[in-house]
């Protein structure tokens, strides 16, 4: 398997969705679906969303069903980020080298761009069972599952800490609090829902969910060393970030060597939890592969 | 019936069950679920959840069971208040006497509990299903309706003419457009999910959903009219805001006399959409009596 463009055709699949299930861009009043969709198709791997196709694929479900699914969970994602950028939070001016949401739009839209890809996240996820895509016993579970875990139990938690953690404050401990909420839960959540459409049993649901958790650790361990020792013209952003921003990372609290070394643990945690599936795990063996050796 | 005592003890009821229903204020990470609960328990009428509750009793549901779902309606409607007084969106300081929510914790940490009342509101809906409170068919198409109306088709498209409306583009059918959206959407998707959650049937809903809409414009414009001859004691705030704000408003447009027989019509209008209802409507056709004469 070319696992690079498998990738990437998953993500133009879901690409191709989230232009079918956003409002058009001239939709009354057009200034705010025009901000959604400026952050929403501002680059980015599609991660989350191809996570639920692949979890679906894996017990054998159709991909293609739970595309709304997939799709909330990079609404949910995008509007995470765009209120991250804010000036109240991290200010930030610039990301995946475009002009944030709120310095092409101004703060209030932004601010009502987030609010509205969020809310329009649950109107996707309804659509599963609108559409008859899966049966609505598994929707519902899916939404309670996905509002928790966006929630102050998940990334508003992991955010909320960010937010207030300043070096002085930042132990492993912490580290691995924010890890855990602000990115893992969205991770975690997008395997369970995909998974859960897709009629997983108890013990495969169990197995994808300790897949899940240890994929999002090494990514995020692989973000903090690719900060340090990555090539910007390969990430298509600065590197130094998170040192110039004082920021709390796997590499600055136990030194790259054990960095590397915890990224590859879960890597290979995440694979051996796949134990229990046949070959149709394998895009997410490659991905887990792929997170901790990628350069980009 | 004492109409006022019955609005107050729903009013508490729903008050129990938002702090039943809110994570405890020392949960992890404590400052988010504060804030949450600051701007919930800052006072307000309680009329979405209460509505949800009436229109349910009107169709001979058990108003307990909606609770969920009428909380959910509170949390939406809260965590629009706290975003629309942020600096960058009304930039407001005081709230029912009380200062605004980034006021106390800081513009973060309001935009985060904001993220954080909505996002609990789709997990309060999901719960009406998983403690088997309504049929699942029913609870799966409340989520879709509110997350429309919360979203750009709704609220959020109603904040958005709003925030961008100067007095010099507002004509009435702006203005109608805002009140409609930013306010309606919410009253009507209140009426409709505690109708559809005690099963109402299709003549039903669409009685209950024309006095909503009916409703919802009395209430936005004896709103507009307290402001203007309103007794600043007993509302409670200062007026004459909106004439300072150059906001536009009914009174403004079309003045005082016109704004008060249209609210006196859509008052009659609501009532005669009630008239399919036996007397478990009573509560329902209170209310519309009350909206337009209400002082406070």
């Amino acid at each position: 398997m070319d696992f690079l463009a498998e990738l990437k055709a998953r993500a133009a699949l879901v690409d191709r969705a989230l232009d079918e299930f956003l409002p058009p861009e001239d939709a009354y009043p057009p200034v705010i679906h025009r901000a959604m969709r400026y952050s929403l198709f501002a680059g980015g791997k599609r991660l989350r969303p191809v996570l639920v196709l692949a979890a679906a694929e894996t017990v054998g479900g159709d991909p293609v069903k739970v595309l709304p699914a997939a799709c909330a969970l990079e609404l949910i994602h995008t509007y995470s980020l765009i209120h991250d950028d804010l000036p109240a939070m991290d200010n930030d001016d610039f990301r995946r080298g475009k002009p944030t949401c709120h310095r092409v739009f101004g703060e209030a839209i932004a601010i009502l761009a987030g609010d509205a890809l969020l809310t329009h996240a649950f109107a996707l996820l309804a659509r599963n069972a609108r559409e008859q895509l899966a049966p609505v016993e598994r929707v519902i579970q899916v939404i309670g599952e996905v509002a928790v875990a966006a929630g102050t139990p998940g990334l508003i938690g992991g955010q909320v800490v960010d937010t207030l953690a300043t070096d002085d404050t930042v132990d492993a401990a912490t580290l691995e609090y924010i890890h855990r909420h602000k990115t893992g839960a969205l991770y975690r959540v997008s395997v369970r829902a995909g998974a859960i459409l897709a009629g997983a049993g108890e013990k495969q649901l169990e197995a994808l969910t300790a897949y899940a958790e240890n994929l999002g650790l090494a990514f995020q361990i692989q973000d903090d060393i690719l900060d340090v020792e990555g090539d910007p013209a390969r990430l298509g952003k600065p590197v130094g970030s998170d040192k110039r921003n004082k920021k709390a990372t796997y590499p600055a609290l136990f030194g790259l060597d054990m960095a590397r070394a915890r990224a590859k643990e879960a890597v290979e945690e995440a694979l051996a939890a796949l134990e229990l599936f046949d070959e149709r795990a394998g895009f997410l063996r490659e991905l887990a592969r792929f997170v901790a050796t990628r350069d980009f």
